[in-house]
Parts: C-alpha cells; structure tokens; sequence
C-alpha cells in the first residue's frame, strides 16, 4: 500500500480532538486534586460561610444605631458583650446596643453591620463611643455572599487551580469526582538511537525526544510512560505500539514518520486492527511529517525525529488533544503574550509557521527576538522561551509588529 | 512584650530574601529532572551531535561538485553507495561523487553538504542529476554544531523545563545535580477553623486556607506538608511550628496575624530559639498582617487568615522566597501580560494594591476586567484569572489604562 503525504492544515487536524473522549473519572481526595479536572459539577450543600461574619476587627450593631455619627458628634452605644472566635452569640442585639467582635465572628441577631475598632472609643466597660456611620452589610459577609445552598460553584471539565481546591475544601467536599491523569507512552524509534546511558559513537545520537516529551507531559499534568527505542523494524514497531495501546491513553512515536526508506510508521499504523490514519503530514512547519492515527478509541501520533520540530507539534497540537483527554472542558488555548517583535521574519504561504523566540522586557515593554537554527539544533529550545505563530497566508513579519507569543 | 506593627514596603520584604539559603543538593535520574533546579553546571563531555548529519533526505555530496547546477543545465554525479541510518561510512567521497542518505544520517568524510531529493533524479543505478547547487554546510548539522565539548550548556541554578532535561540526557547525563524540593509546612490557626470532614456549625467554618496553600505550592513544584488546625493556644502553636520547623524548610502559618484578642503569632515565634520577627506589617493590600520570622536559618511566615489575602499574600511574596530556597538562580519575576483596563480601579497612596482581575480577549486584544469583591470571598478568587499590581503612589487607574498582570 502506498502512502502519499494528503497535508492538512492545523484547522482540520485541530478539530479532530473531537473524535476522541475523556478517560474515566475516579473519586480522589481533595488535597490531590490541584491540577486535576473537575469530572462532575460541584453543588453546594449549604450557604458559604454559613451565618453572618465579620470582617473587621471592631463592634457588631444595627447599622442603623451609627446614623449620623461622626468626630465631633459621636454616638454613644451601650455594649453588649464580647464574641469569641468560633462561638454562637446566644442573645439578641438591640438599637442602640454594640458587641465586641474580631475578624471572622458571628454577628449575634439583630447586627448587620461592623464598626471598625479604628472608628471607636471606649468610654468604660460598659459603653463606646462610634466616630463614624456604617451601612447595613458593612464590613460583614453575609451568610450566603459567597455561595449559596444548591448553587453550582464549579463545573464538570474545570481545571482545579489552588482557588478551587480550597473552594472544594471549604464546602465539604473531602473527596470528588475527577478525571483519572491520563497515561501517555513514549517510543523513540531510529537505527541511529541510542539509550542515554551509551557511550557516544560517531553515526549515533542519544535519545533525547524520550525526555523532551516525557517533560512536556508531566508539564501538561499527565504521566510519560517509556516504552524505550525501536531499531527500524515493523515488527518490533508493532509490538512496541500494541504493548503501549494496551497500557496507556495516547501513544507518541518519535522519528520514522518522514518518506525515508526506513520509515514504517504509517504502515505498522495501518496494520493494526480497527485503526485509521487520520494525518499523514500537515502543513505546519516545523512539523511536516506528523501523523495522527485513531487506534481502537486512542490517538497514536507519528511525530517528527528532528528534536526541535518533536517539541512543537507535541506543545501546539498533541497539547490540546490530551486536554481532550483530560476532560477539560474547552480546547480554548493558554493566553498568548503580547510583544514587539525585534527583527523581520520570513514564512512562506501556504503553511503554519511556529518561530523559536526569547522574550524579554526593554523600556517596559515586552519584545520578542526570533532564536533562529536549525530545527535539529536543540540549543534554540534551550534559549527560546515562546513561539510565534505566522499565518498561512503571510509571506513574513516586519520588525516591530505587534505579535501574540505562546509561553514555552 | 509588646509589638507594633512596623509596616515595611513590599521591597523591603523581597529584598529579606536574600538572608535565606538554598536547600542541599542531590544525585537525582534525568527522567525526573522536570521542575527541578540544576544543583551544578552541566558542562558538555563531548561534542554534539558529534558529527556531520543530514538534516534533509537526498544525496550527501562536497557542495563544489553542485555549483552551477542547475534545471537546465544539472550536474551529473557518481552514485557511491547509501549511508545506512546509524552506520559510519567507511569511505572518503570524491569530488563528483554522490551518497545516499537520510535524514539523521552521518556523512562521508569528504562530503560538506546533502542535496535534498526533491532537487535531484535518479539516472541510473550508478549516477544521478542533480539540478540545484548546495553551499557547503547545507542541510547538515556540523559535529559541534549544538553544542561544543567542555562548554557550559545549563548553570547552577537553571531551573528544568522538558528542553532542558532533554538536553542533559542527550549529553548522557543518566543523573544529575539537583536542588532538593523544599518541603512547606501549612498550620491552620483559630478557633473558628474546623475540619473539612465537620458538619457546618454556625459561628465556624471550614479550614480553606490548608487547600488553596497548599495547592500553591504544589503549583509551585515543591511539597506541602499539613500540620492541621491549632486553636487559639499559645502553647498548641508553639508546639506545632516547631515540629513544622523540625520537618520543612518553610513554614507558613495563616490566620492570627492581626491585632486581635486572640492573636499569637508574634508571641510564639518571639519566643523561639534563635529567632527574629524581620516583619510585622507590609503596606500591600490585601497583605498588610503579615508576619516574616527567620527561625534558625528558616522562614516562618504569618499570613492573614481572610482566604483573598493569603493566597495573594503567598503568591506575590511567599513564592519568590520559595524560590530562593529551590536554588533558582535568579528572582525574576515570571512575563506579565500586558492588557488593557475596562473600567476604574482606585486604590490608596502609599501602599502597594494587588486587584483580582479577570483576563479575557476582545477583538484581538486582551482586556483585564477588575474583579470586585471582599478578601473573605473565595468566589473572586475563582473568577480571577489574575492580580493587578498598582504602585505606592498611584492614587487608581482609569479605564482603557495599559496595564501589565500576573497571572493567577
């Protein structure tokens, strides 16, 4: 069977994460789930934080009771007590009536509002005079201000940052619903390979898209799994890619996806049961050679051996399908930083084209320098530190447009 | 004893950074260098690639053999074999001579340049046209091309992205020299403060700050330890910042930190061996409670209890220490996104406000909507995506201001 390169653009690539599903859900604890994605809505079970609370440390009183105070016209208010942290005031407060009260105390009945200590005066143990006037609600939560009971605080397919697992926490939830991390196999293949713990030999190189795309996985919150190198061999590729499908999510093949002599990827794809080849090349450079197959439910992904052009293709177009995978919710991409670009890019029409850049500040403003080399030379990686996306229908950027950078 | 707040400037703060020492260093496997800091130089042990390699399919050649070479008029080469992936050829190519190779391949000694394939055809099994000129040193990577024996490719410091452990691993560093992770001790204080297992009580809340904490500082690459939740004891939190301090190398206390009835912070660490209060009040808002202790060579940090302020609090201050302790090399702050302002924002002289905004685009630029809302309320914290700083002595912001944002 022949294969012809059938080159896609990154639209239509992109668009085929649909094909593929989310990995199952799990309950996991809380305190494991940053980074995690939310696998089922969270809905409150009661009002947050649950009664009314101070803000300030100060008095409690009916709002009402400071009308009209000011320097020189205090008002004079008789107190009432003192609330401690974490208690319940038994009592109800009265016009004309102030409570003490620290930062997170309940306000008693009858208390709407905080006087902040600042604003007071004791007179005696008994009274104190108010300097200045508060609003009802004033330097209080209320009992349902920050979530309500049924309300959905967090969605299904939502990304759980430090805010959200404390929000989580603080509702009660000590265990939810989770998509599991998905696993991602790793395997290099190239007769010129060779482990890293190998002396060097002139002919061979070491592996080193193993451990560039192990790192961009656990980057993305998912786990590498190695499945080591392949000689160029069909049959030893097609071991390799079943033993892979069968114990991880998403399978990654690096090298042997260019029209070589000793390129069999596409054809071992081809040979594998319930399999179709979705990519065979895409216009994107670097990135070319990329293929995307759908095996049974998972993706294989044929990627370029060039370490440079590996790198991209897995941050700009793996990335998002193991989102998809993740669960999250959108393919909506990371926020792209603005900056001026310090010299003129050429690209050529037809194609997608991402450009190493190094990003700094100069007078304040973000500028982008284009890392030009080689895309085998895996020193540009180490001194770029974002990538610029060309259209495919410019035919280059002039020094000093204005350019939107993805973050490496 | 007694203690006043002597607010310090959010400089004076970062600059104490500089008073703390990196954790040790340790051997660790390359595999899982991702994240982690490089505990020394890296420096190459031999040239890389190590020799001349074909960066395109096509016929390895002297490039003098091609010049002149042309459609109309190509040049006509010797086919002198084909280079096989992996294998040293053991042959000198002459001028007027032409190999076989493939990308990845090593060339002849003889040979400065690889024509690509698409540029050539094949006559018969002994020679080839070839119609375009190649300049020596085209489509290869020369032998010290990436990088060059004995020179320094990462330093001290470094930390590791996945280009970065690639590269050690290329290099055959099966291990290398790492900063350990620093481990961070999170005790919960106050009365109000109940487990996340607890039923809602009136006058209590759940312990929140444990999670978002903790979260944080996994964000951060390093490890949280949680110590729990201390009452208003003087004793229960002596006790407990001593183990914290016993078992990590930072530890982070969060509410007790204003000048409350109940507030012990201060008091505990004082009374500490070997230890100073170097803060005790910042004028940064939210923030302005915090507490900085250095407890033997140790930072102890007292943060605010409201949830907003401790999560700002330990992402604007806390972290950059954190970093210190990992051994990065520098304390640079992580790229901005410059963003436009979509309404007013005002904010007090003479303290450093950080407003909660939320960053989306809109006709292709990036606006930064402010978030309003109290420092008690996770829900801001969830619909932020990031922190506006506004300086000491700007009095607010008006609306379509150019402004840069940290991003949460």
């Amino acid at each position: 069977m022949n294969h012809f390169f059938k080159v896609k653009s990154l639209e239509e690539v992109m668009a085929m994460a649909g094909e593929f599903s989310p990995v199952d859900t799990e309950k996991i604890p809380v305190s494991e789930s940053f980074s995690r994605v939310l696998g089922a809505d969270l809905v409150a079970k009661q009002d947050m934080p649950g009664f009314r609370r101070a803000t300030m440390d100060g008095y409690a009183v009916e709002a009402s009771s400071t009308f009209g105070a000011s320097e020189s016209g205090p008002a004079w208010l008789e107190i009432a007590g003192t609330i401690l942290m974490g208690d319940i005031p038994d009592f109800i407060l009265k016009l004309g009536q102030a409570v003490q009260i620290s930062t997170g105390g309940m306000l008693p009945e009858g208390a709407d509002s905080v006087v902040m200590v600042e604003h007071t005066q004791l007179v005696d143990e008994h009274s104190v005079e108010i300097y200045k006037s508060v609003a009802p609600l004033q330097h209080v939560i209320d009992s349902s201000e920050d979530f309500a009971k049924e309300e959905v605080v967090l969605s299904k397919g939502a990304f759980i940052r430090p805010q959200e697992e404390g929000l989580a926490a603080g509702l009660g939830f000590s265990r939810i619903d989770a998509y599991k991390i998905p696993k991602v196999g790793i395997i290099s293949t190239g007769d010129e390979i060779i482990p890293i713990e190998a002396d060097p030999v002139p002919g061979k190189i070491r592996d080193i898209n193993s451990y560039t795309l192990s790192g961009f996985i656990r980057e993305a919150h998912a786990i590498p799994v190695l499945f080591g190198i392949i000689k160029d061999d069909p049959n030893a590729l097609k071991n390799a890619v079943e033993k892979a499908l069968e114990e991880t999510d998403m399978v990654l093949i690096s090298g042997g996806s260019s029209v070589g002599t000793r390129d069999y990827t596409v054809e071992v794809l081809s040979g594998l049961p319930d399999t179709d080849i979705l990519v065979h090349g895409m216009s994107v450079s670097p990135g070319k050679p990329t293929i995307l197959a759908r095996a049974g439910k998972k993706p294989v992904w044929g990627l370029p051996g060039q370490v440079v052009s590996a790198m991209v293709v897995l941050k700009i177009v793996v990335i998002p399908f193991l989102d998809r995978l993740k669960g999250l919710d959108s393919l909506e991409r990371a926020i792209r930083v603005p900056a001026k670009l310090t010299r003129n890019v050429s690209s050529a029409q037809g194609r997608r084209d991402f450009v190493r850049v190094k990003l700094s500040k100069k007078d304040g403003r973000i500028q982008a320098k284009p890392i030009l080399g080689k895309s085998g030379l895996i020193r540009t990686m180490i001194h770029a530190n974002g990538l610029l996306e060309i259209g495919d229908h410019v035919e280059g950027l002039e020094k000093g447009t204005d350019v939107d950078i993805i973050l490496l």
